[in-house]
Formats: C-alpha cells, structure tokens, sequence
C-alpha cells in the first residue's frame, strides 16, 4: 500500500502546488527585446519591470523589427534572413514560421490586423501573408530592393523602390472578397530612397534619399497623390561629412506641432513644423543621432548616436530645445522604447548585455535586466498604432 | 536513498507543472459595454465582434465611464451612486467593489497605473485609491462639485470646482515613497465649469462653462499654468437656444491640426486651429450634438445627436469639412467607440438594446450584438492613452 499512499500524496502535493503556483497574467502590458547574436526574443513584463521567458530559433536577427497581432497575443518578428516568424507570447513560443525571402528588411500588419507585409531586398518586392495561417496572400514584384513599408488605413500599404525611385500604394481592401490588390504608383519619388516613415494618423509619407539632399513627401489623403519636395538643405550638403550610420526615420519624433528629425552626418536634430514641413529650428547634439524619440506626451525628446559615440543618450525640451539631461547608460546604447504613457523609458545597451529602465521624469535608473546582446525593444501597444 | 530520489522527482515536476500552469490570456482587443438599467457590463471581443460574458452587480450605472489598468487586465468602472468597481476581465468577474462617495460623475488612472482617482458631486472633492486593493491613498476635499477629472503625465491628476471656479493640479508622484499631494490651485477659471478635458498629449486642459460663454484653456506645461479664455462667442449666446444636453467636452475630436467642438444648443459643430484655439470653421449638422469624435486617424468626425433627433449619425469629412454620410442607427444612440486602429466603430443603440458594428469605410453593418440598453463602449486599447 506504501507506493500507492505515496503516489496519492504526491499527486495532491502538485495539485495543491501547482494551483498556488498557477499566476495569470494579461498582455497589454508585455513586450519583447531582439537578441541580435542568438536568434532569440526575450519577453518582457512592463509593469513588473521584469524577464519571463526567452524563445529561441527566431534566424538571422541582426537587422529586425516585430509588429503585433490586434489582441496583443502574437508578435511577427521580421529578421533580416527573410524569416518571418509568429511568435505566440501567451504560450511562450513559436507558433509559425517561414523563409519568405533572401535578404528583408522590414514589414507591416494591415489595420484590421489580417495581413502582414514584408518587403525585401533579395530578391525585390513585397509579400503579403494571412497573419492567421502565413500563407502568401499576395506576391508584389517591384524589380527594385524595396524599402519603407508602412501600413495605413484602410488595409492600405504604403513602400518604396531603391532602384527606381517608386512609391506604391497597395490597396488591399477587395482582398477580402476575392479580388485582387489595387496598385497605385508614384514615380519620381527622388534618388535612391533608403528608408521612409508614415506620420502617427497614416496621412504623410516621408521617404529619405541617399542620392540627392531633401525628402519627398507624399500626402496620402490625397485623391492622387504627387511627390512634394520638403527640407531641399537636408542630407550631407557640400561638406560631405563622413555618415557612420543613415538616420533611422521610423525614429521621427512628433511633438505635437513639429517634428524632430535626426541630421544626416551632422551632430544635431532639426526640429521641423509639422503641417508646413519646414525647418524651424536646429539643436546641437553629442554625436551623430540615430534615433530621436519623443516621449508619447511630446514633451521630452530622446536622442541616441552613432557609433563611437553610442554610450550616450541625450534629452532635449521640446519648449525650449535645449539639452536637459545626459547620460552614459553604457557601450552601444541600440534603441529605446518608452512605456505606452511615457513615464518609462526601456534602453537596451548591446556591449553590457542589458535592457536598462529609467523614470523619465526623475532620470532615475529603475531596474537593469540581463539580455544577450539586446537591440529592439518592441511593447505590445505597438498593436493599437498606425505605421509602425 | 528511496525517499531522496523521490524527492528529487517530486520538485522536477512540480516545477514543471508550475511553469506550464502559469496563464496568460490575451486582452488587447476586448472591452466592456455599460449596461445602464442593469448596474451590469458586457465583455466584448473586437477581432470576433462578439459578446464573451456578463458581470453584473455594479451598482447604479445610469452613468458610467470605465480607465483600464496598463496590463488590460482590470477596468475600473465608475458609477453615478458613488461605486468604484474593479472588473477582472480575465476572470470575468468583480475583484473588488467600494462605494467611495455618494454622487460619482468620473474618474482616471495615473500613467504609471498606480492611483485610481474618482471625482464627486457629493460630498464633492476627488479620493485616490491604490489601484490594487482600492485602500483610500488620497482624500481631497474641495468644498465644491468636482467635475472635469483627467490624470496627466508625471503622476498628476486635474479636476475643477463646479462652485469655486477653480482648477486644481494634483501633483501625486511623491506619495510613492510616503509623501503627501503637492496641490496647485488655479483661481478664475470661469462661471459653473460644467466639464473639461485635456489632450491627448496631457498639455493642454480646457474648461467648459455653463455660467458664461466662452472656453478656459490652461497650459499644464507652463511653470506657473494660468487661465487663458478662448472663443469667447461659444456658448448658447444671445438667442439663448434651448439646450437639451450640454455637450460632452471628453467627445472633442483631434484630426491633427484642428478640434471638432460640438455646439451648445445650435444645430453645429466648430472646428478650431489646435494651436490658437481659435475658431476657423462650422459645419451644419442635423440636430444638436452630444458627441463629436474622431476616427483614430483624424479623416473622419462621427456625431450623434440630443434627443429628439438621437436616433441618427452623421459622419464629416475633415479636409471638406462636408457631410459625407448620414444614416439612422436606431433609436437613442447614446456612444460610439472606434477601434484602435480606426478601421470600424460600435455603436449603442439604447432603445433597441443593439450594440451595432460598422466598417468606417464602407460603412457597412457588420454584426449586430445584443445588450440591455447599452450606453458606454470601452475598449482596453484605452489603457495606453492619456487623459481619458
């Protein structure tokens, strides 16, 4: 009768165990950090400041981006070996993945959350997947390494041609009901478009230019939208300053009436007025900037640099433009995602092998979290905004 | 060695089991509907367009507004007799329940989630609770109805004086570690303040008055933040119309670079420069009207009407400022709520005990659900937006 008593008492011990053990948690809160070297995701608590799990077998993840699901349930890692891989955070691991290109570099989820997109420098083109099942839905060559792909509403998406110098805007909303997507093209964007960004309402498209100085705007309320020339001085200019690294544009921050931009080369941010999209002002920054990120409430603006100088964040006022804080969070300080509401600021510091909390009201350091040569930081509020 | 391996056994296993028994459930696109004659709420699925469950007993929602906690978890739910209920979404089910005062108009959530802060008619003053037991942190008595509560970045909390005029910043971030409320109080904010809101970035607070015509905006960026008077002609003027409903200042729509302002007691909306607060614009509308709101990427204004025209939706154009379509949901639509991304809004339509769902366009119904004189829609995405 011993082995069975025992085997009774055991079975009640981890009932009893696991129960007192059982913790449920919710997902508007959670978040994942990119571990570039190893191929693997670190998921992320906000509020308890805390790591809860890491999942592995992600690819290449050297150059990657995530965009969430409508229920903040799955996040689509997007890596740079063309992998684009669902990840289920509610039950902690890979729920799907596929090889969808050779070289990518960035996508996109469609406003009813439906549909991903990833476009792709190898061999070209857009895809576009059932985020349900990543089954390819639609398959747009574009001839040309395609760059700046945004969503934006009305399961629109928006991207752009290196080679060419094409915007397209891929209407996907007869999809639904069996047609087909509804292609509108926009020539003469300007040279070598390298990045571009959509504004936080998905009105105005901005794609930078390696080839020639200034950016070209696209206002997408527009019955035809027509290529508007904006900020001709900006880009290297005639100094051709050495540029270790082109500004991330997915980095502008918007500050309520202007926007604050990352100089190519220069060590400073313009601030530009949002509706005019003219220069206002110029500050003087530590370094060559790569992000600069407002604080959700406008009122603070992160900027981080490029390397060798990317052990240092600075913040600037948006009233007054000057620098009110700076700070060494530690070697190649990669990116920085501030809390929905903006009290807090997670920074991941690749060369320590931490993600780093700061109060970004008090500057205070709140909790340092161990991760494997951290980049991204991507919360799952991503889920409720346009453009990312 | 028996009772060792066991042992050892024993604690893998337990480990295990805990592991796989903590739960997470995914609540980015859930939400409640206010069921007003019941003192009960409806759970509702956004992706699925459908109605999960019923948790009743809330008391006296005749009305009510809902703030979320930042991991979507838990609603608190603010009624007219004075309730604070927490709602656990998760488990579906009331997690706690205090009657705070005896005449409840509003309450909001501080933007690290922390304090939960209820305004009152009766005995009138704002009380501030933890948010995760409901223990009374705060009691601030104001001698006046207070109305017009919104929380703002930096751990404050704003409310006005219904009898006093007054504005008071309530400043709670030293509390954290055993401080008291630093208050700042702002005289001469105007005649019977009736309602206020602030904006989406937390900067600008704006008093509605029933005593006067005219707006009293304050700039809560501003070091020392004074009474700035705006449109000095908005109001029920000379003519002194019937007004059915003064309308609810927190509908105010941002399409970017202007405000949408329902009219008191004309048959109108204006729209106003974000930046001046001066007016540029009105635009006819059918009835009077309650709510004015923006679809989240500020292309269209959706408003609904006083009674006895309450039983139709117009729709606005924010570049043409036109009326582009006009339809007749059923009788007394009291709320809509767009999703995050804008792609469709909900709709209550108490006197039929519809909540119904459209696409925003194409305009098309595309589910009805069924709820016992629906008023309020709140869906969790809220969580991560300020001044709600």
């Amino acid at each position: 009768m011993k082995p069975f008593r025992t085997a009774l008492a055991l079975t009640l011990l981890m009932t009893t165990t696991a129960l007192a053990d059982t913790k449920t948690i919710a997902t508007g809160d959670l978040g994942l950090v990119i571990e570039r070297a190893k191929g693997s995701v670190i998921l992320i608590d906000q509020s308890d400041r805390a790591a809860l799990a890491r999942i592995e077998g992600l690819g290449d993840l050297s150059h990657a981006s995530i965009v969430y699901s409508p229920d903040e349930r799955y996040a689509y890692v997007f890596g740079r070996d063309g992998g684009l891989t669902k990840v289920d955070i509610v039950e902690r691991k890979i729920a799907n993945r596929v090889v969808q290109g050779g070289n990518s570099i960035g996508g996109a989820i469609s406003d009813d959350g439906k549909l991903v997109a990833v476009s792709n420098y190898e061999p070209g083109g857009v895809k576009i997947f059932d985020a349900d099942t990543l089954e390819l839905v639609a398959d747009l060559p574009t001839g040309s390494k395609t760059i700046g792909l945004v969503d934006a509403p009305g399961r629109k998406f928006v991207f752009t041609m290196w080679d060419t110098g094409e915007t397209w805007i891929a209407d996907m909303s007869a999809v639904k009901s069996g047609g087909e997507a509804e292609i509108t093209k926009i020539p003469d964007m300007g040279e070598y478009p390298y990045d571009a960004l959509v504004t936080a309402n998905g009105r105005t498209y901005i794609t930078g230019l390696f080839g020639e100085d200034g950016l070209t705007a696209l206002d997408l309320w527009a019955d035809n939208p027509e290529p508007i020339r904006v900020l001709p001085n900006y880009g290297r200019g005639q100094e051709e300053m050495p540029v270790y690294k082109m500004p991330h544009l997915e980095g502008w921050a918007h500050t309520g009436a202007e926007f604050v931009l990352p100089a190519v080369g220069h060590h400073e941010v313009l601030w530009i007025d949002a509706n005019s999209l003219e220069e206002t002002a110029r500050t003087k920054t530590y370094g060559q900037p790569v992000f600069a990120m407002a604080r959700p409430d406008g009122r603070q603006v992160w900027v981080n640099f490029a390397h060798p100088l990317n052990d240092t964040i600075q913040v600037i006022d948006s009233v007054s433009k000057e620098i009110v804080h700076e700070f060494k969070p530690g070697p190649a300080v990669l990116h920085m995602e501030f809390t929905p509401r903006g009290n807090e600021i997670w920074v991941s510091v690749r060369d320590e092998n931490k993600v780093k909390i700061y109060d970004t009201h008090t500057f205070e350091l709140l909790r340092e979290i161990e991760a494997d040569s951290p980049s991204g930081i991507f919360f799952t509020a991503r889920a409720h905004r346009t453009g990312l």
